[in-house]
């Protein structure tokens, strides 16, 4: 579908010439996801600097019938801020509002300000932010807040929608929210920014969020815990999760992806032996948090051995076996991502048996499995496969259903998991969901392929 | 408007001819509120006893075109919940449903339970409910959900939309939503369980609940701070909400409230002499708790007298000081109840200033000041005023919203605020809000005239 004559120049009346992209070469970086497996297309990137400018260019494509992807740091992963289906791109990355107030404890940021720079703001004030994840310095606040991001510390501080106080967007309907006034007290009327985060740019556009900061942890401890199988390290995080007040993080891995880490980073393991299943276990908070952590320990069964690190430099080298999982994983091919959440007393069993569910679907298949297991939520990496070759991803969430699981922990649905929807979702829930999307988007021009369907 | 000829048969066949009620004498008790302050009338209360029956009532409800009116304790305190315009009454009180999952720390429940009967079942098994209010053996999980309930330990545990695992409703379009699996990671989709939380069942009516348990807190301590004025009180609350990891409670109150709660309850003073203003400040959990809070309270500023209790009687001799309030308050007739939120920096000059607001539109009102001054939730109790005398309430939300607060911190809009709704919500809003009740309730049969004015 050509874009129509003169939406192009009428976009460049609203955000100038240099803001409307359509050279192929400036287009590239637009068109494919950060992990490589997702490749769109399209004729144009629009890239307003405030919300009147997207309103106006909502406003405009509205009109025009012409569908647009969001797009803020294109660290998504699973194919919603790329035009899968050549869209126009709409990038918030200019979306740069900054405000810190270091009384209250709370930011209010444009959707284009990446997680690193709240981190740092925050830091630089007396206060932290929440949320991390590995890549802080690309993910956008209206990424991250369109997505619901969860990331590393969610057992201590909940997802991005815990953070979120107010938020600011432009509906597909034209109308405009701005509710960034951070009162953590306001209970008046229906929950918009709750709706508006995660719902992954279908409803319209998030240009801005006030956020909550937390009081800095100037004590922290992690543990590297080695166990005899992984139905003993899955049993040992459903139990930390009781503790999860005093935790921040009890993150999964196994063997093979600490070998492949250790290996493609050049790193020493951790211990004289392999062990089939590690958890890493972080406290941090303002109290004995060592003394916390080691009383948690000591209740678990199956614990084989136990690295402990309190210093900045040994912490973070025991985070880094986790965290280098993502990187060390891509240098074997854009891997199909797979993000799930177990209930706590089916989690050992998925990890037992997802390999072995993957081979059979898919004999050429590697799994990789990591995650913040403290919650129930695992990432299963898929190596090996064609990226249009679906048979595996089936048969891994067809287990995470039958096990009463969730298809998304964390990434959300985008346009990889459509199809797989129904299969945890009941009718009912469906219906409403496309209820929301009818009301709110009713020209069907706002991420139309992500989340469901288009009408 | 009469109801038509042939419904009242048409819910007997679907509830029982007990459950629908239509004798007056019957009748009184659905009509009136809690506080006396809103007084409706009703040709007819329905008793569905399951979510099946729910949805029959209701499409027969939207067939005939009759209102319903949800209630479950009867514990609101803004008119929302009786039918104040002649609505049918949706009681649902009999939907006792009740599981708890003493492995994943959770409890799904009818809408009919009360939050006493969610915090002793907890208890027994070694958990504890994060939400508490005054009203506890009363309120229902239906109806602090619809109304989002605050309550004393927001400070620590959050709002009951925190506490939201999922929830099951039946909607005004006729769908069932029915998401109580209770997985803490499902990021997929629009989040319909925050958005129903708070509606006042002007979407649809929620019929049961999965709520998060926390860890029980056996480590409590509970400190009356006497301040010397209510701006020192203020900023002692502002300060202390830095701390409220270790905090659960933050509570307020003046000397002219101590004194009537005293002299209605026949208790002793705290202290040998009065003082201007009270904080309650309350610190539970499982580690040095008392240090922790004796930690806070040094940093304070004003304070003039501190009486600490860490044994339970004395701890609850203090809260009663606090929590007695409400019922001394309506020892003198049915109050205006508003409650409101103020930025942290402008609640000490709303304290201050809104006694002499109040005399200035109404010389015959009483104003009572109490509340959770650790979010800036302030209760604006006013008495010696007629039920429809709604000139003092006008004055104090102008004030407000003038302050940039929040006309309503926890109790919601009801049927009392919807003339003051657009006093602190922007047109965007207020018209996504428009297009929700639209969307959801497309035939107006879901408490109408609560949260905005019927379409």
């Amino acid at each position: 579908v050509p874009l129509p004559g003169q939406l192009l120049a009428q976009l460049i009346d609203v955000v100038g010439a240099t803001q409307v992209l359509t050279d192929p070469g400036q287009l590239a970086s637009f068109t494919t996801d950060w992990s490589g497996r997702f490749v769109g297309h399209t004729d144009v990137v629009v890239r307003p600097s405030n919300s009147d400018e997207v309103g106006a260019v909502l406003d405009l494509c509205r009109g025009a019938g012409v569908a647009l992807v969001p797009q803020g740091g294109n660290t998504g992963l699973v194919g919603g801020g790329v035009p899968m289906h050549g869209e126009a791109v709409l990038s918030l990355s200019r979306l740069g509002h900054f405000e810190l107030d270091a009384t209250a404890g709370q930011i209010t940021v444009g959707a284009g300000v990446t997680i690193g720079a709240v981190q740092r703001a925050a830091a630089e004030a007396g206060w932290a932010y929440g949320v991390d994840l590995g890549s802080r310095d690309s993910a956008t606040v209206g990424g991250t807040v369109s997505t619901n991001a969860g990331g590393l510390r969610v057992l201590r501080y909940g997802d991005t929608r815990a953070q979120l106080l107010g938020l600011e967007a432009v509906l597909g309907t034209g109308d405009v929210v701005r509710n960034v006034s951070g009162l953590r007290r306001d209970n008046t009327g229906y929950q918009l920014a709750s709706l508006f985060c995660g719902a992954e740019g279908t409803l319209g556009f998030v240009t801005a969020a006030c956020l909550r900061l937390v009081a800095p942890s100037p004590e922290q401890v992690v543990a590297l815990v080695a166990f005899e199988g992984v139905i003993e390290a899955a049993n040992a995080a459903s139990l930390l999760r009781r503790e999860a007040a005093s935790l921040s993080a009890v993150e999964f891995f196994v063997s093979t992806g600490l070998e492949l880490v250790c290996q493609v980073m050049g790193l020493a393991a951790p211990f004289a032996q392999s062990h089939p299943a590690y958890l890493l276990v972080e406290g941090q908070g303002q109290g004995d948090v060592v003394g916390e952590l080691a009383g948690a320990l000591q209740a678990l069964a199956g614990v084989v051995d136990v690295a402990v690190a309190t210093e900045t430099p040994r912490r973070a080298e025991l985070w880094r076996y986790r965290e280098a999982h993502t990187e060390a994983i891509n240098t074997l091919g854009a891997p199909h991502k797979l993000d799930v959440a177990l209930p706590p007393e089916r989690l050992g069993e998925f990890l037992r048996t997802v390999g072995a569910t993957v081979t059979e679907s898919a004999p050429e298949a590697k799994t990789w499995l990591f995650g913040h297991a403290g919650d129930g939520s695992v990432h299963v990496n898929l190596t090996g496969l064609a990226p249009d070759d679906e048979a595996a991803d089936d048969a891994v969430l067809t287990l995470v259903a039958e096990l009463g699981g969730s298809i998304s922990a964390e990434h959300g649905i985008g346009t990889a998991k459509v199809g797989w929807l129904a299969r945890t979702k009941a009718p009912g829930s469906l219906a409403a969901f496309a209820t929301l999307k009818r009301a709110f988007d009713p020209d069907g021009v706002c991420n139309p392929h992500v989340l469901m369907p288009p009408a």
